[in-house]
């Protein structure tokens, strides 16, 4: 299956089979230690803040499906629709920067609303 | 510049470059009549609402910085950044399908938090 595919979008892809399938752990690898993302609520600095971003999102995915995965020498972009419990069908984009194998950037976008909604709603 | 991109590719930069460059009506002509977009407030369906739906935003737009463009014979992926009055950095990412020449649907990702917040502190 990685044969053919661009380097950033190996890692990429590692990433993300890691994540949904909840191995946060295995996904965490494929980050760089000072990775920095640009995700809806602001920056985020470094894999162990990364982890708490991204760690209870993955714990509570029922199902994610990769639409478009795309990648050169150095970025790849990941389209993504997820399930979870609060919201049923939440798409996700990533726009990561690899080097050296690993992902030291990513701009991470997905619309927070459905997720604030079921949040004011559990109230 | 589009020499050797790919067909959805071709097409999908031609109509981000147009709704960018706030000539919403050339934009449009990159859209099948029958265009089925996938955006974070429902489904649109028709050129006529998807018209509705991107014009307002292409107006207010003061400018747009493309992070990430890839595509294949059917699938282009656009990852960009924008600045509006409200929202100083709104990033988006649009997923095109093409057939023909023209795009039949776009799941389009951007978070309307943002959006809603400016929107209730201008209320």
């Amino acid at each position: 299956m990685s044969e053919g595919l661009s380097p950033a979008l190996q890692v990429a892809l590692a990433y993300y089979r890691s994540w949904t399938s909840k191995d946060i752990g295995a996904a965490m690898r494929h980050l760089a230690d000072d990775i920095v993302c640009d995700a809806p609520a602001g920056r985020i600095e470094g894999v162990q803040a990364y982890e708490r971003f991204l760690g209870p999102f993955a714990q509570m995915l029922i199902s994610a499906e990769l639409l478009a995965a795309f990648g050169d020498e150095t970025k790849a972009v990941l389209v993504y629709d997820t399930r979870t419990p609060p919201v049923a069908s939440a798409p996700g984009a990533e726009c990561v920067i690899v080097h050296d194998g690993k992902i030291v950037y990513n701009r991470f976008i997905f619309d927070r609303l459905p997720f604030e909604a079921a949040r004011r709603a559990a109230d």
